[in-house]
C-alpha cells in the first residue's frame, strides 16, 4: 500500500519494513500504538501465524532491553499495545518484518521518530541477532522504486546483493546488520 | 437496512457508513454504546474478520489520540465498549468502515452527535491515514438515494468520481480526506 | 415450548417472544435471573450466533440506558447475568428476539413482573431501534393460539398483518413498535 | 453406572439421576464438590453441549434463589464448584439431568443429604420450571431393577405412565412435579 | 516408560499407575509439581480428554477433603499445580490413572512420598468410590514385569483376577479397593 | 540455524540444543527472556504440540526447584517468560529439547551464562530424570560439524553412541546424564 501523500514526518511508532509478495517486493508500513491504561497485545492488519510471534518476540525484545534501549520500563505495565500493518485486507505473514517491527516499537516508547528514508527487513531473535530473509532483490528495488535512499538487510545477506543492478545498488545506502543495535543505529536519525 | 422513520436527531455514537454488496451499494449504521463500569470489546453484527479488526483499529485510534480529540482518557479505563452494526442477521466484512467507525467512536466518547446528513467510506490506519477502498461508484448512488447530501471519500478515491453520473456528483457535497482530522472535521456540526 | 400450567404470575426477567420455526409459529420463553456476586453474561438453550449476539445488544441496551430505564446502574457490576431460553434441547437462532430480551432484562433489574397477556417480537439495535423481522402471520397465529391476547410487532411490518386472518387481528390487541421506549411502555403493566 | 457396594449414607453433593442410553434406562449418579478458595464451574464425566448448559443452568437456579432455598449466598463467591458425572469415559447428553443437578447444588451447598431411596428426571428452567423428558418408561423400569423406590417424574409426563406396568407402578411411590419446589420437597428427607 | 536407573527414594509428588496400551500393560508414572505463587492447573503428557478430566477430578477429590487428607487448604490457593505423565511425546487417555492420580497430589500435597513397590489402577469419582477399568491381567502382569511388589485394584475388578496365572497372582500383594481411603491407606509407608 | 557471527559470549537464557530433522541433526538454539511486570508464558518460532509441553515441564522444573537451582523464587511471580526457538518459520516439535529447555531457564533466572561449546539433549520429566531420545548419531554429527566440543546425552542413550564413528566419539567429550543435576553441572562453566 501506497499512501497518495507521505506525511511530513514520521510519527514515532511507525517503521518501514520490505514485504516481498508474489508480485515483487513492496513497503510495508509498520504501526504502533500505545493505549494508556489498557493491557495486552493487539495484532491487526490480516496478519498469519509466523509474522505474529514475529510481533511477540519485537515486543519481548524492547521489553527485556528496556533499559538500555533508554525506555521507561514501567511503559510495559501501565499501556496496552497495539501493532497493525495497513492495508488492513491483505493477509500477511513470515518472520522477515522482525527488524522494523522491533524499530517501530523501540520508536514508539522512546517517543521519537526514525528516519523517513530508510527500509528494513530482517528476522530477528530474542538475544538481538538478525537473522537471513528472502527477496532481497525484489526488496531492495521495492525501496528504490519508492524512492527511499536507505536499505537495512540482514549482515548474512549480503551475499544476495549480487543479484541487484549495480546501478540501484550504489545509488542506495546499504546498511548490513548482524544485531538489533545495529538496526537501530542506522534507524534513528543522528543524534 | 433502512429504519422506517428516522429519529429527528442522531443519537451519540451512531454514524452513517456506506457498504458495497452485492446488490449494490447500501448505507450502514454504525452503532457504539459504553458500559459503565465495564471492560473489553463487544463487536455483533455478523462482524468478519477484516472488519472486526477495523473496530480494534478504531478504537486504538480513538483511544491513543484521546487528548486532542478532547476526550477524558479515563473514560477508556472505566467502561467497556459495544459496537454493532445491524442489522443483526446480515454478514459484514471489510475495511472500508473505518472512518464511520472512529466517527461514531469519537462522537460516543466526546458525547457529541454526528452530522444526519453525510455518509463517510474509507479504510483507516493506526497513525491516521484514510486509504483507498473500492466500489466509491455504488456507495455514492446509495447516499444519493437516500437522500444524505454529504459524502466523505478517501482522497486516493478522487479518480473514481469520474464514474459517478455528473448530476449525481453535483448535488451532492463530496469531502476528500486522507486524514482522519480531515474526516472528524467534515462529520461533526461546525461549532 | 408451552408450560403445561401456566403459573400465575409471570416472574420478573421472564418475557414471551415468538418465533418462527419449521412448524409454524410458536411461543418462545426467555428468562433472566441473575447471579449475585458474579460475573459476565452466560447464554444458554443451544442459542445461535446470531441470537446470542442479540442478547448482548439487549444487555448492552438496558446497561447504557439503566438511569432512564429506572435500573440502578451498579447492579451491571455487582453480579452476573443468566439469561436461558427453555427448551434446553431445542436449537434456537435469529434476531428477531431482541424485543423479548429487552423486556425480560429490563423486568429483571427493575424487579418489576412483565404483563402474562402480551407475546414480542423485533429486532434491536443499540439505539433502541425495532427493526422489521419475518414471520409476522405465523407469529401472529401462536400468540392466539396460546391464548395470549396482545401482540408487540415492529411497525415497519405493519404491512405483514394484511396475511393475517381478519377474525384474529381484530380478536387481538396489536402494538406497532418503533423504537424500544413503545415496547417496553406496552410490555409492563400500566402502573 | 452401579458402585458395587452402596455407601451407607449418600453423600452431600450427590444425586441419583436417570438417564436413557441406547440400551434402556439407567441410574446416572450426579456429584458436586465445593472447591474452596477456588472459582468457576468444572464440569467432568464427558458431558456434552445440552447437559454442560443444564449444568449451568442448575447452577444459576441455586444461585439467585440461594435465600429462600436456605443457602448462605457468599458460598457461590468463595468457592469453586465441580460437578462430575462418574462414569468417566461415558459420553452423556441431554436436558433431563435437570433436577437431578439442582438437588445435588441444594444439597451441596445446604449440607444436607439427599434420600437414598429416590430417582429423578426432568428438564429444568431459570424459572424453576420443570419440563417434560422422554424415556419415561425405561427410565422407571431402571429405577425399580436397582432397587429404588420412589421416582420424581415431570408432572407433564404424567401420560407416560401408562407405559410402565401396573405391578412396576405400584411398587413404587412416584412424585409428579411441575416446579423445582416440588422436586426438593421430595427429595430431600422429612425434616 | 521404564527410567534406566530408579531412583533411591520416590520424590513426594509421583505415584505409579499402570496403563493398558495396545501391546499389553505397561507402567505409568504420574508426576505432580506446585508451582509456588502460580495459579491454575497444568496438564502435559500428551493427555486425553478422558485422562484430563481424571487429573481435575482428582484435584478436586483433594482439594475438597484437604483437612481428612491432613493437608493445609491454603495450599491450593498459593500454589498453581502440573501434572505431568511420561514420555512425553506418546498420547494417553483413559480414567483408570484416577487412584494414581490422587496418590500423588495427595503425596505432594502432604510432602510425604509413596511407597516406591506399589502401582495402582482404578477410576475414581468425587465422592471417592474407585470404580473398575479394564486390562487388569494385562496391568497386573506388567507391575510384575518390572519387579513391583504390590498392586492396588478396583473391588470391582476382584473377578478379573481369574485371569492371572496363580503363580504371578501369589506372588504379589494385591490390595481390593472401592474407596479413595483404602487406595491411600495401602499407598503410603505405614506410620 | 546458524549464526553468521557467532557472539563472544553466550548471553544468559540461551543454550544450544540439538535437532533431530528430515535433513539429518542440527543446532537448535533456545532463547529464554524475562519480561518484567508481565505474567505468562509465550512460546513462539513454530514450536509444535509435544515441544510445547515440554518448554512448560522446563519451566515448572525450574519454578518448583527454584531454591535448591540459586534462583529467588519471587523471579516466577514479578515476571513473565518468552521463550524463542529460531529460525522463526521453521516448525519444530518433540520432547528432545527438554535439558536445553532447563538450561537456558536455569541460566536466565540465575543470570549466569552457559558454556558454549556444549550442546545437549534429552526429555525431561518433572521430577528431574532425563529419558532417553531419538537420532543420538546425527544430533552427535551435527554437533561436532559445528565445531562444539562437548555433548550432553541421557544416560539411557548410551548404547546409541556405537553408531557414532569412533573418531568423532573421541574428538568430543560427552557427557551421559540421568537426572537434570547432572546436565546442570555439566552445562555450566566450572566456578
Ligand atoms: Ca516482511
Ligand atoms: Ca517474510
Ligand atoms: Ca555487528
Ligand atoms: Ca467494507
Ligand atoms: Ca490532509
Ligand atoms: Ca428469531
Ligand atoms: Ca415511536
Ligand atoms: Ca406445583
Ligand atoms: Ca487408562
Ligand atoms: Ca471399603
Ligand atoms: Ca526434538
Ligand atoms: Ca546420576
Amino acid at each position: 500500500f501506497v499512501p497518495d501523500e507521505r506525511p511530513s514526518t514520521l510519527p514515532p511508532g511507525v517503521s518501514t519494513g520490505l514485504a516481498w509478495t508474489e508480485s515483487g517486493g513492496d513497503v510495508l508500513t509498520i504501526e504502533a500504538t500505545r493505549l494508556p491504561g489498557g493491557r495486552g497485545l493487539r495484532i491487526t492488519g490480516q496478519i498469519g501465524k509466523v509474522m505474529r510471534e514475529s510481533v511477540k518476540a519485537a515486543q519481548s525484545y524492547v521489553w527485556s532491553h528496556a533499559e538500555s534501549l533508554g525506555i521507561p520500563p514501567e511503559r510495559f505495565r501501565d499501556s496496552g499495545l497495539h501493532v497493525h500493518v495497513p492495508a488492513g485486507a491483505v493477509p500477511k505473514d513470515g518472520p522477515s518484518a522482525g527488524v522494523a517491527l522491533v524499530s517501530a516499537l523501540t520508536s514508539l516508547y522512546r517517543n521519537v521518530p526514525l528516519r523517513r528514508d530508510t527500509a528494513m527487513t530482517g528476522e530477528i531473535t530474542l538475544s538481538g541477532l538478525v537473522l537471513p530473509i528472502g527477496g532481497v532483490k525484489e526488496k531492495v528495488l521495492a525501496a528504490k522504486r519508492l524512492g527511499l535512499g536507505r536499505v537495512i538487510l540482514p549482515k548474512a545477506n549480503e551475499k544476495d546483493l549480487r543479484d541487484v543492478p549495480e546501478a540501484v545498488r550504489e545509488s542506495l545506502e546499504i546498511i548490513l546488520a548482524d544485531h538489533l543495535r545495529d538496526v537501530l543505529t542506522a534507524a534513528f536519525p543522528p543524534q
